[in-house]
């Protein structure tokens, strides 16, 4: 239930880049700030992520609340485009997503209308794609709660703490 | 109002687990996981717990929404079986509760329908049994929020981070 | 986009709290808390903050959610307001504000009813400030949602997390 880092033992070619070729996954272009923040922030070994919503460039890919304009597969699709676009965004402040030690902590913010209980199901659309890439030993503490609205109507926003480490990627970036 | 190591000097036999005693409180069955995540995450000294709900087992203790289908005594017994469940996982994952340093964050997240004003007050069922337990030198930052819908239909949600220490358990388990 | 210590070499007088003065801004009174929690609880070199609000002593400056009582404007100054109580504290708890390195995260959580998709303009009404405050380079993540009500009833509330550093303040106070 609990990972170390020890359990995490892992051969060569075994890593997030690699998983993700094996997935036949190409990821979007990494999003832009809409506003005056910046998309990440690292603080020691945690790589803090702006809000990721299901989006391409600035345009919302799904509209819609659960309990209302969307159902939970809707929602769950949107979780997953999300996790595109985290990936995107990770591996262009990091070179690689080689680097990732373990996803810290993944909050699921879904927009509900009503007496909605499938948000679970909604999170798993981000928490299965995450494990595909990373593997089962990285899965992060989840928060997962039902918001009234989100920006640009989505019906899902995810919150991404990721543990990186300055060196283990490929191309070997090091910082301070 | 902030808090240092220092000023929680505390001599022996005072412990968490020795107030745990003293309050006469037994632990329930830590919470398992009801999909892909891990129970906890620890980065650096910081454990970062799963959203904790009022659960035994799977089963909810307690369903509504705080302004409609539950009042905010019964919000605030929602939020301290919560706490029950934290203090469980804690205990299981570093081997006792000792090993806290203090709370970093809590935050409560609390079902509401219409203009609710009595947040605080669920919260406080959570934060008075953090505090009997760890003592009021540990208490945590806390944000307190109403929001539409929670997993299960439960009526509070706690996002819990502590800090914690390698030694200081009674039976001194050690980590990396 | 994602910035490093590197990217902030700054001049002596070019502090956060040269800016402050630059702008003519003076700080009110720290908040104090309304409950059993700590303002702020720092854990390494992170400083976690108690959710900000709009209020002066314990009174809120404003009430309403936005789509309902309130408009985008109000909730975007009261987002303002929120902030000038998280420097009044961090400036009590540091010593000076000199000694934030960056902001790590900003959660903006907005009390909305219906279908409001103005959250980011409400959310820049903190970030401005603080990027006036500690600069572009100290700009933190950002994470913004929509939620169904809020403590006292206000329309926003404040996540923050800074990364400090013991050294860097004018009265160069030093912790463990």
């Amino acid at each position: 239930m609990n990972t170390t880092s020890k359990e995490r033992a892992q051969g060569p070619g075994t890593g997030a880049e690699q998983r993700l070729k094996d997935l036949g996954i190409r990821l979007p272009e990494p999003p832009e700030p809409f506003g005056i923040y910046a998309m990440s922030v690292q603080s020691g070994s945690q790589l803090f992520l702006t809000g990721m919503l299901p989006t391409r460039g600035h345009t919302p890919q799904s509209v819609g609340r659960l309990g209302a304009e969307l159902d939970a597969d809707a929602a769950r699709e949107s979780a997953r485009v999300a996790v595109l676009n985290a990936l995107a965004l990770v591996r262009k402040q990091l070179g690689s997503l080689d680097r990732v030690v373990r996803i810290v902590r993944l909050g699921v913010f879904v927009a509900t209308v009503g007496d909605v209980r499938e948000h679970p199901k909604v999170a798993d659309g981000a928490s299965v794609l995450l494990q595909d890439v990373f593997g089962k030993a990285s899965n992060p503490s989840r928060v997962v709660v039902g918001v009234a609205s989100l920006p640009l109507g989505v019906p899902v926003e995810l919150d991404l703490i990721f543990e990186v480490t300055n060196s283990g990627g490929p191309d070997g970036p090091t910082e301070g």
